[in-house]
């Protein structure tokens, strides 16, 4: 027989980040992108496996599309890159908090963020006036 | 035939915030919980909708939980009260931000975040090594 080159290495997650990750039916979890040294919140995207791993790898996030279902890394089409910075697993394992320097604007609409100027009309909770919590 | 009170009307979200919503398959959207005036983010919870008009309404945080299938309003059994600020849902409806004033830890693990000490080792971006984004 020829000898043949090994095939290389498919590339994962780490086992221990693996295991960690509670993904939902589809397999995902929610990944909140921040501003690193505003602390502003810029959008909530979505990762698999395969999609943190680029992000923890390359220096820039990509996501998963829930509606196109296909990975798209962000900036890639408006330049609007995001540049990771530092990235965290919370304690129940079903989010991330991806800490960014985020060139121009978070969101396709042209605003700063996603949540800019999309206000809800709420009843704000005021601790002085509702005595202390039981 | 005697005459029945009219059964009180059976409180909704208003039909404008419901109808802007892009629910999972679980009837869920995330909700990004960020402390108001440090900018830190706190944790991430998930809201159907009656979990979004209690949170609207009540000046306290109230999500759904997805492990125990109830709703939980954050701080009755810790103490450990989220105070609305604003609510605001993002340009495609399936993620909100929730500003709140925490009390205490916001984590039920005692940390002051759910990300606290949970960063997973990435290659950091830099935009001044890689050049300018294409």
């Amino acid at each position: 027989m020829s000898e043949q080159p090994a095939p290389a290495p498919v590339p994962v997650l780490p086992a221990e980040v693996a295991d960690a990750l509670k993904r939902d039916a589809a397999g995902l979890v929610a990944a909140v992108v921040q501003q690193f040294d505003t602390n502003e919140v810029l959008m909530l995207g979505w990762m698999d496996d395969e999609a943190l791993r680029r992000t923890m790898t390359s220096g820039r996030v990509t996501f998963y599309s829930r509606s196109r279902q296909e990975y798209w890394r962000k900036g890639d089409t408006s330049g609007h890159v995001q540049w990771v910075k530092s990235v965290a697993l919370d304690c129940d394992g079903d989010a991330l908090l991806v800490r960014v320097d985020q060139v121009g604007a978070a969101c396709h609409t042209g605003t700063r963020t996603c949540f800019d100027g999309r206000g809800l009309p709420v009843v704000a909770g005021d601790a002085g006036a509702a005595g202390n919590a039981s």
